[in-house]
């Protein structure tokens, strides 16, 4: 009997006839005699309609009562969801984060996970019941309170409980059939992704793929836990995201079995040995590119004329720090010798940007810095693959097909399974195109395209 | 400092503007130095857009997942009226039921309390916040799972906090001006009554006043709990539910101080001492009437032809009570000596009358009666006074105004402190309106009525 942990978004259970479709998917994955906990978002828009009653009440809305706001979204939808599956002659329980021990530290809004004791949770599963845990919402011990784990937090709920309860697979279900080598929406020949290590998924995701929140791919890759990524609007088999780390996965990823998509795994214990292996015959040829993400979200900040001395980076990589906002790329230009300055350039999402610039501004006296530059008509698009590891030969052609395409590169970052270079907003989904298809990775058919998904 | 315990219902926090409109009046209650906790229904018709959610996806839900859906309703209105407090400059805190210590045993959707340990409402207090508990909701010890409280819910929550913590007052907010000498959308002259007892509220509310549930006067009346009914929507004095076996409150009855009707007591401690005393030239010169109250959810059942041998009653009763049906009014005919038969009639919810009738069919050979008569186009009438404890003449000035008025009495039945008659339906507010008149209860303004409450 295999554990297997689900999580389904707002928009799997946007309605009464939506829960009751995932009502029957669930039980049908109990009835192939597997253990099934579940992780549930608030249904379709509630979330926002809440937030919308909040800042009707006040513009600001104190932390500790928006968790308590909010969390009645995943209240909803996983009574509704337990009280459907009870329909169909199926024992199943609600728990809210609390009850299913999801306990966490005191931010508000953005709690982080500190421990995870699902007693409950193993109790009902025990007794035969299936076991319907409220996404996005933890406790916090200290204080008694309730909290929300932020963006993607009922993708974290749903890895942290897998986690915990050492299943055997975290499925996550979403409105697109899986990861897909670019997004289809810009790259109609993208292609879904059938396997694809935790840590390229991690700068995919890190660089723009929004199917999965980066926090719930490092909680997975460090837990050990498998991801399968698939659409609850179908059976086709997914994305799976697994762990190099793991032995299971890793023993079983070269033994070549192959369930190529299409084929429904329902009714099946969804092990690793029967899901679709990475294409070996590439994998020796040339280097293997998982795929390509780009991201508009970032702005540029120069900080020019910097006096070239010994510890200034430091110094204003210490100040940013300071307002707390995530710092992506960093370029320092060569000194002009004749001068002695040089030009220090970061990336960072645009929200962050006025207080960094403010906070910057503030420090140019004791910096000693020329002047600041802001530019938010950015674009960052960014090449993962673990094949890059072993062939020098990848940024080249990169390069080449950016330069063919007449497209500038504006700053280049690279780690050792990933480069990102920045160009002009308007450029970068172009250069999605152009890059995907230098690669390789163009597909026979055009991908479908389904609607965007939330927390 | 004096504590006091409010409730708003659906109704008076059914929109945002509504929300802040609450918040603004709780403020002013602690700024006049007193504590201040709140219990607060769902908004407006949320329960029943849940309950609604709940039927589409299965026509009986389960009651503990239906219990879990509910209680999101007053997450959402506390969190709300938390905040809103909190952006007028005062720290508010929400609780849950479960966090407010309302402990209940496991009768999902009709839970009732069997402890109150509100610490972390207490250390609120202490800390000078505002505390806004989740009205209508429980928590079972046994089982760990979320209860509800059933119809009238949020009442009996802010009765026994105020129980629990001592409090000096509970305040009901409701849509009307308070409790009425009679039902004012029947009878336009009735008045708001300024105190009456609990035991006389006990009858009124259980003969059909729908403004007080029956359970949250018998809470108050076995806690020593004043309650304070008025509206939401004005700063009127409504009407004292006192004690008479509260010691504070029988004491104080007598002093006659007075406040009437009108006067604010926002900003004051509502001692009961300043609290309208009851007229005191009316209780010495005539029968003190509380009011009248009509009833028309009730049907009537008739066993004919009973034999009229000892045991034959308490056999017919002990069978309705297995059904858990809520027998109102028995009366028994004086046997036919010459057929030794005789008939019982007995009146209940129209709601039971379909499964008593069943299970009486099934038990005629056993009980050997004749026949069963069913009528549900009955209505009952309740006058409801301490006053006719020591005063004979009370039920023949009732049959005399109703015989006046040509509306025939089909049953009848008295308690110490009440007098309740059978008519046919369609002449019960005939009835309500001539006896209202009758005892000099008739007001020389028409009362303003609103809309009708809910939990």
């Amino acid at each position: 009997m295999a554990l297997i942990v689900q999580k389904y978004g707002g928009s799997s259970v946007a309605d009464a006839e939506s829960i009751k479709r995932v009502a029957k998917r669930i039980v049908e994955t109990r009835k192939a005699g597997n253990e099934v906990v579940v992780a549930v978002s608030a249904m379709g828009d509630t979330t926002d309609e809440l937030l919308d009653l909040a800042h009707q009440v006040t513009p600001i809305p104190h932390p500790r009562e928006l968790d308590m706001l909010l969390t009645a979204g995943e209240r909803i939808s996983m009574a509704l969801l337990a009280m459907s599956i009870r329909s169909m002659g199926h024992d199943a329980r609600s728990f809210t984060g609390s009850q299913a021990g999801m306990i966490t530290d005191a931010r508000h809004g953005q709690a982080r996970i500190v421990d995870v004791t699902p007693g409950r949770v193993r109790s009902a599963l025990d007794e035969g019941a299936i076991a319907i845990v409220a996404g996005f919402q933890g406790f916090n011990r200290g204080t008694g309170d309730i909290t929300t784990l932020g963006r993607g937090g009922s993708d974290t709920t749903a890895v942290a409980l897998a986690a915990a309860l050492g299943a055997d697979v975290c499925e996550i279900y979403t409105d697109v059939d899986g990861i897909f080598t670019a997004d289809p929406r810009v790259v109609p020949r993208a292609h879904k992704i059938d396997r694809i290590s935790s840590e390229e998924m991690l700068e995919l995701a890190a660089n723009g793929a929004k199917v999965l929140y980066i926090r719930a791919v490092e909680y997975a890759r460090r837990h050990g836990v498998t991801l399968h990524v698939r659409s609850s609007f179908n059976n086709n088999e997914g994305t799976i995201v697994f762990n190099e780390l793991a032995p299971d996965a890793a023993g079983q990823a070269g033994s070549g079995a192959s369930g190529g998509p299409g084929i429904p795994n329902l009714g099946t214990t969804p092990q690793t040995a029967e899901l679709p292996s990475e294409n070996s015959e590439k994998s020796v040829e040339e280097p293997l590119i998982a795929g390509v993400a780009a991201d508009l979200s970032e702005a540029k900040i120069t900080v020019v004329g910097v006096p070239d001395i010994p510890g200034k980076a430091a110094q204003i990589f210490n100040i940013v720090a300071k307002t707390g906002a995530n710092i992506d790329m960093i370029v320092q230009n060569v000194s002009a010798a004749a001068t002695g300055l040089t030009d220090i350039s970061f990336t960072l999402p645009k929200s962050d940007g006025q207080q960094v610039l403010q906070t910057l501004t503030s420090s140019q006296p004791e910096v000693g810095f020329s002047s600041l530059q802001y530019d938010d008509q950015i674009g960052k698009l960014a090449l993962v693959g673990a094949g890059m590891r072993t062939n020098a030969g990848v940024s080249a052609k990169l390069f080449t097909a950016l330069y063919e395409a007449g497209i500038n590169i504006e700053m280049i970052s690279t780690s050792e399974i990933r480069i990102s270079v920045v160009t002009r907003a308007d450029t970068v989904n172009d250069a999605l195109r152009v890059v995907h298809t230098a690669f390789g990775l163009d597909s026979d058919t055009e991908a479908v395209v389904h609607g965007g998904t939330g927390r």
